[in-house]
């Protein structure tokens, strides 16, 4: 079975998020989507499924094992990556969300997403230089000035220069406040900056004519804490007014080796060693950090969905193997079984399936509510999409990435020893998934944003639109007879999770804060759970009510999406009444722990 | 924070393990071990100790970098990997188990691995050679003749002679009855060998005068499947009557390359294309299987243990790294907290903790069995012993295996970017981990063998014999009040597992094989968290007795045992509730579910 000829995407399962599910076709109503219809989409969902096959699949094992290279002070990558980043770029995917009139396709985000699902689960590592130009290049759509839109924005939405997020530093991760990169004010207008970044992806290479950086740095005098931070572009090249770039003081340190997605170059970048780092402020001095995040949760929507991704990928190679290889007991002079007749193999293929199509159902959704936020008819409808998809981003962000990594050591455990050798893909896959649930912020971070934050504001405004939605679709499932138990049972695990938000709350206003966030990370997955439940209820909803016609060919594939939520419903969300057993029982357990004992 | 000088075993748990909760002492009044006390005992461990830390801890990620290769159809390793083998030989442990006339220091088997633990924690790549060994040569010592044991079980435990296992082939892993090397008998007695076997970890190398490969191959005429398999030795070079070594016709196909355990080559070998591979039937004709299996058990506890000591060496990391990395909000002027201050951070610990120290109290009781079985005083005792070990095997073998992976998951997620760089060492412990699911025998496999065999063996004895001994600790935990609402936590769990073995054989009776056994998997584990949940009653019995009396400096050890067993019960221990409702209330969904719908 050789790894390239095989599928890492799954078109049919695309569509049917799109179209059937979603309904995205509706968008095509608004003036900004006019332009587009059901045809035009297919056509760039077709370009990308093409493009990640023929160029990034092609190289997704070579850029693991042959990693980027630091020589001579320059990071230097294989040809295989310049060629598919240049088809991406002719494919004019780096810009397609933009406006016409910005010379962008004017193209939904949640199509854009979807597209990058392809990327995604052909070549992470490759997929992420853009995704890494194109948040970066947003942020100065979103904040910069026009000189800067000129100048960096528009060479990076163009492919020419490529795009970085600075944040990390050595000692500070999760911690942002404690960031000490310094700006220092010029009587120019510009700033010099000073300091040290960590964990830089593509921070450095020979891919595009230079890279810009989005970094953040405190100006001198600037409060303590996450209130000082500032957000600067600090090119590696400074263009001039005639385009010619000029080398400014930023230096690759050194490299991160890492565990997976090692296409992507990781580097400890150091600025102004020479004290001549040229630096521009992007917005207002301490809005930073503001800045900074209102571009993350569109970058930690692209995690969940690189998450949701992988997990696709690792399954339908499985899924393959496993209808192809034959083992155990002959009966009389028939070959073995194949193995996806075995129970234990298609209870891990199912759980794959549910886990991977859940969260790949959930990130479509969240990207369309990016387009919802943006051109929904009614202000009430665009506020809503912002509140919910803010409230949602921390599921979004991480239940992929725990479940959908699961979902890859399922992948290997189907293979047996071939899954663990690096003659197979899956083990590629596993370890570049590992990544997602510490970068874009950790899912301990995620859960404390979730349980802090996005259950709080507007006194619980997110929670109870969730609950709202739930209510909605188990009400149109009780009316169809295969489905009336399941929506009972997501009903259930609905009232469960409504139940331990109340009491968290109650602890809020009660408890010291290290009590009353002891278990956020628990509630954050019994939360996902009840969404991703949620997510498969909408899904046998379509399913079903496509069975109704006549579907053809397509009856395996529905009777496969009833079948999942039924699996997920089934074996998945009772998860939800043990997490509530946990969080109600042990009290201060492990806020009250002596680290000195643990 | 240099890695090398961190300790990956900690030898206070040991000790705390073998002579506070097992009470090993004890078995120094039996004859076999007369002739040794604590202070023998404690000179073992100290050596094994002190050779892990100084020779096999510092080549770990050299040979994770420097995989053995294969040059002119031979495998070289790396000098450290032969050094470090020399030392652990010269210091006895190969032979350490045997008795004293054979060479032997007449160990507990339960001490021998022990100090196995520190080894596998250290470098569980370089350990897996004498674990292979030492289980190849035990299986001659079990059903070899005279001869075979002077010419190569000597030779082997001498560390003159390597040895393997070869069981799988390419097409035949998990399904064994399908292998197809064939062995035809010779006028000499002797047979020739013809076939591949797959997945030889150990198969060539420059480590040894020779190796001997235990290998399973059909007699011609045998019957069909697993009754029709024979064990040979085929050694890759014959012992002559002078010791003198001639070439066998054995041959390295290939390599696989492996996510991890990298340091131990792993082979594709060819027998006998040249048509005269020397063979020696050990024991009879067609019982091959059996004899296997008989040493099967113990190599299972081995990889239980090498999975709980890579969970040891990544907790032990990452509580080291939590404890001096500081991140967060500065208080004033003091310095950011510590991040084991944080809950998350605190959790991540504590589950890592209860995973590991419970496996690894669970791996050195199964190892115990082991002893009790050869050397219990009474016939009694000694059955007992074998059947409840027999019984306990398949959860020794996995439940390490799955939980210490989510531990080393952990690890990393504690280290952040860290975690995942190569740079470090904690991504390499869960590359390595993630094997132990896999070899050996699969999760899945454990948890047929588990439900179709162990839970049937006489009308269920194993499954009361646990419930007994629970009921018995459970009631002395009943008596000491902050061990009462555990213990009953503990019995409720019980009485959960016992109940759905009862729905299940009534299954078993009533239902298709193949629905009978849909849900084994989670049985399995279900039984693990009960039967580690009791591992953990009896440390937290034996903690909080030795605190009634004067502890000193570990009062902060005794306070963690009674703190992670409140953590299990409380967090981990729910699980079993949940399991049962999946498995009391998901009939056939798996089952009859279509593979061509998944």
């Amino acid at each position: 079975m050789s790894e390239n000829l095989l599928p890492t995407m799954s078109d049919r399962e695309i569509a049917f998020q799109l179209y059937e599910v979603i309904g995205i076709e509706s968008l095509t109503e608004r003036s900004q989507f006019a332009h587009l219809d059901k045809n035009a989409f297919n056509d760039v969902l077709r370009t990308a499924s093409a493009l990640a096959r023929d160029h990034f699949q092609t190289h997704n094992r070579l850029s693991d094992s042959l990693e980027p290279q630091l020589v001579d002070g320059k990071v230097i990558t294989p040809p295989q990556l310049k060629e598919a980043l240049k088809q991406f770029v002719n494919a004019g995917f780096m810009s397609a969300h933009n406006a016409e009139d910005e010379g962008g396709l004017q193209l939904p985000w949640c199509v854009l997403q979807a597209c990058f699902s392809y990327f995604y689960a052909a070549n992470v590592g490759t997929a992420a230089y853009p995704f890494l130009t194109i948040a970066a290049a947003n942020l100065i759509k979103a904040f910069g000035s026009e000189e800067q839109k000129t100048r960096f924005m528009r060479p990076m939405f163009a492919g020419r220069y490529f795009g970085t997020m600075c944040l990390s530093e050595p000692h500070a991760g999760s911690g942002l406040g404690e960031i000490t990169t310094r700006a220092v004010r010029q009587a120019d207008g510009t700033y010099r900056i000073v300091g040290s970044k960590m964990w830089i992806s593509g921070g450095d290479h020979d891919l595009a004519e230079t890279i810009v950086h989005m970094v953040l740095a405190r100006v001198e005098g600037a409060p303590l804490g996450t209130r000082g931070i500032s957000l600067f572009i600090v090119s590696r090249d400074i263009p001039g007014e005639n385009g010619e770039l000029v080398r400014n003081d930023v230096a690759v340190a050194g490299l991160n080796h890492k565990l997976g997605q090692r296409g992507t170059v990781n580097t400890f970048l150091k600025f102004g060693e020479g004290g001549h780092c040229v630096a521009y402020l992007v917005g207002e001095e301490n809005q930073g950090l503001g800045h900074m995040f209102h571009m993350m949760n569109e970058a930690r929507v692209g995690v969940g969905l690189s998450s949701a991704s992988l997990g696709m990928a690792g399954f339908l190679y499985s899924r393959a193997y496993a209808a192809e290889r034959r083992q155990g007991k002959r009966n009389g002079s028939t070959p073995p079984p194949r193995i996806n007749e075995y129970p234990d193999v298609k209870r891990m293929l199912l759980s794959q399936k549910a886990a991977v199509e859940g969260a790949l159902g959930l990130c479509l959704f969240a990207a369309w509510l990016v387009d919802e936020r943006e051109t929904a008819v009614t202000e009430e409808a665009r506020l809503s999409a912002a509140r919910f998809l803010d409230f949602l981003t921390p599921i979004v962000k991480s239940w992929p990435a725990k479940h959908c990594l699961e979902a890859n050591k399922d992948a290997i455990q189907i293979l047996g020893g071939y899954g663990y050798s690096r003659e197979y893909p899956v083990e590629q896959i596993y370890r570049d998934n590992r990544l997602n649930e510490i970068h874009e912020g950790t899912t301990g971070i995620q859960a404390i944003d979730f349980l802090n934050r996005k259950l709080a504001i507007e006194d619980g405004a997110g929670l109870r639109e969730l609950l709202d939605r739930i209510s909605s679709d188990v009400a149109i499932a009780a009316a169809v007879p295969e489905l009336a138990a399941l929506a009972e049972r997501l009903q259930n695990a609905a009232s469960s999770v409504a139940r331990t938000a109340a009491a968290l709350e109650n602890k809020r206003r009660t408890e010291r804060a290290d009590r009353f966030i002891e278990n956020a990370s628990l509630f954050l997955d019994m939360a996902g759970h009840l969404v991703i439940g949620w997510i498969w209820l909408r899904q046998a909803i379509s399913a079903a009510s496509a069975r109704l016609g006549d579907v053809g060919a397509d009856r395996a594939f529905y009777d496969g999406k009833l079948l999942s939520c039924r699996y997920f419903l089934g074996y998945e969300l009772p998860k939800i009444d043990y997490l509530e057993t946990v969080v109600s029982t042990c009290h201060h357990l492990v806020a009250d722990a002596d680290p000195d004992s643990i």
